[in-house]
């Protein structure tokens, strides 16, 4: 009698998981890639979609059609509900399933640091739905402002505070800024969209963290002759509808307030029954694996493992796509009953950030970039990178058009609620 | 003194209202362009963003972005709550305006024939947000399907019925087929979505009642070989969650159920005042002008008219754009102080409905096309009228490379509730 195939079920379709899966060339098994969502997303650029630079579908690709020539994967959309290690089965949607090998790449999800209830006044950005949310919300209330005739609420609703000074929060405060002086400028009659203030906070003295000081000194230049106020040394004490007061004692009015400030990660990993860290990630192995079972790995911003210099794998897609292959290159090689498992070793391509048009930093290696250069950097490996051809051209034309008219295409609002 | 600057105030940004504000110039006057959504959008191709054709902001514009070159034209994003003919006031969000000429062109709405219950079951197609909520709908249905192991519920998650055999039912009838057939054929391992069931309902002898018998006859075949039941001489008793009840006493289970049946005005003409057709159209005079109001004028879907040749001008673009031009020209002759208020004279340009992937009917004066010459015509139209340029070539790329790879970008489904 032939052995059962073996079985790799994979939890979530972000680069760690599609890279899993492409990766994974087995001789015999079958893959399962479950995910809530029909579609892989290019979370770098999700930013462009809250503020209208592209739209939903140009940086997202139905999932399915990834692996449409792969008949052992199969593409599973729905919810995980339960991790159940010690006999090898999950619980999606109401139905328990077995695997041999269990690949969790499920990602991260916006925390508030201890304050669930700031959510509903300080969206996050993670998925299509929150950056469609964010875009509706920023183009609602410059069109109250245009509408209102008293002057204070007029600057509350044309204010935009973004918590939260890393690659993300420095992304949107700039795409936020061009929004509003250059994009918007023309189309109102009453308010002068440039007039918007865009308020940047930071917890910790600088920028960019995870940068080098100069990159991040640079980015708030940058940031400030786009006309953006910049505050470092600032904590946030409390949010409600509209307001964000500070530690400092003060507070700023804002229609929009946009949460940038931290992951966690999915609450799911609790279900894996090992130990955590503070933000909920796994503590793995130098191989990927969780203690005690050497068939579940985790890939990507759920894991926590110091890379060989002790410093932290941070959570960007690099890293997710180099767990990835490391994971298939472990199961293959077990599969193939040669088994062999080298610790991760975490390559660090660099880091990049844009923060308007023309202008970027980046850290490749030894070298650090600013300015236009840097812009040209990120352009070209974000192209590189955008999963299928069709969207690399979209985008492309997309960028460009917007780039040489200063329009952009995507500013459409659904889902208001009249 | 300097007389009053003479306010025009206009209802909806459609083709009519769009159309008004590009065409209008008169020596002096203010215009302000009233509408719930913050896009203009071309609505005869909305099926193919239901059916994962095109997404959203391709065949969007932002109103604003139309006239951000006409410092004469306000745009002002606000629900109309009541309009006041007698008073020459209209209500928007609260607030009360005067106008001294108001262009009514709100347009239509779906219409369930007094059966309003069966909105949450058969949604219409009207906006986006209908739209993206059949396309999320239709998607959904094939992943459950591949979840399901029961055989009978699987052929009910794979059944579309769409109700009315007009050229939207058509379109949508003939999309979904290669949607099914097609598009996601090679993104199941378990279901055949070829497999697939689209029934076409129609209450009349024949489809697209408006066209020729011949062209009616041809798209019948047409959508046969494509592989949709069309079913003519069948009425629809009543709709319920997943099942059409027949008048002939059978029904038809069926997960998606699209309504293309019936259309009725905006339901505000009833605030104008004067006689309305069954579907709540306006009585318009010859001038498109209401009863009693020279100064207040119905174009488009919510006007209802007899043309010279006694027949009703048709509830389709070219008549909204061809009324919006005639009314300018009346009111601009009016504030140049040479009156003209000639009868509206709708030319009827054509029409056409496309079935598929190269399948076409069209009427274009005394020429009758079908196959790939109506389909070529259908694209050349369609694309010429396109608003905007950048959706232009976005659209075309898109177009081709569907027609050249069978595959669709804009298959993502957001704002799934989970």
């Amino acid at each position: 009698m032939e052995p059962a195939i073996p079985r790799v079920v994979v939890l979530g379709a972000g680069f760690g998981g599609v890279t899993f899966c492409q990766s994974f060339r087995p001789p015999r098994a079958v893959v399962y890639l479950v995910d809530r969502q029909n579609h892989h997303l290019f979370q770098p650029l999700l930013y462009q979609v809250a503020t209208a630079g592209l739209s939903a579908s140009e940086i997202a690709q139905p999932v399915r059609a990834l692996f449409h020539d792969r008949p052992d994967v199969h593409v599973h959309l729905a919810n995980v509900e339960d991790i159940r290690p010690a006999t090898r089965e999950i619980v999606v949607d109401g139905r328990t399933h077995s695997y041999d090998y269990l690949v969790f790449a499920m990602g991260g999800r916006t925390s508030y640091f201890g304050h669930p209830e700031w959510e509903a006044f300080a969206p996050g950005l993670k998925s299509l739905d929150d950056a469609q949310r964010i875009r509706r919300e920023l183009l609602s209330a410059f069109e109250h402002a245009e509408n209102t005739t008293d002057e204070a609420e007029r600057r509350r609703l044309m204010t935009i505070v973004v918590v939260g000074g890393g690659p993300t929060g420095v992304e949107l405060a700039g795409a936020c800024s061009e929004l509003a002086r250059h994009v918007l400028r023309r189309d109102f009659k009453r308010i002068d969209p440039a007039q918007a203030k865009v308020v940047l906070i930071e917890g910790s003295p600088r920028l960019l963290g995870q940068f080098p000081e100069e990159l991040g000194q640079d980015a708030r230049e940058t940031l400030e002759k786009m006309g953006v106020e910049v505050r470092c040394d600032t904590r946030v004490k409390d949010i409600t509808r509209g307001r964000v007061a500070l530690m400092e004692g003060s507070s700023i009015e804002a229609e929009n307030i946009l949460w940038a400030a931290g992951i966690a990660a999915s609450p799911l990993t609790a279900k894996l029954g090992v130990p955590l860290d503070r933000a909920g990630r796994v503590l793995v192995e130098p191989d990927l694996s969780i203690p005690g079972h050497p068939e579940v790995f985790v890939i990507g911003d759920a894991a926590y493992l110091l890379d060989k210099d002790g410093q932290v794998v941070p959570g960007v897609s690099p890293a997710a796509i180099q767990g990835a292959k490391h994971v298939a290159r472990i199961i293959e090689s077990e599969l193939e009953g040669a088994p062999e498992r080298p610790p991760f070793d975490y390559w660090d391509k660099g880091s990049m950030a844009t923060i308007g048009r023309s202008a970027a930093v980046a850290k490749l290696g030894p070298l650090q970039m600013t300015g236009f250069l840097a812009w040209t950097a990120w352009l070209f490996v974000h192209l590189l990178f955008l999963v299928g051809f069709r969207n690399k051209v979209a985008v492309l034309w997309q960028w460009f058009y917007s780039y040489v008219t200063y329009r952009r295409g995507a500013r459409i609002i659904t889902g208001l609620k009249r």
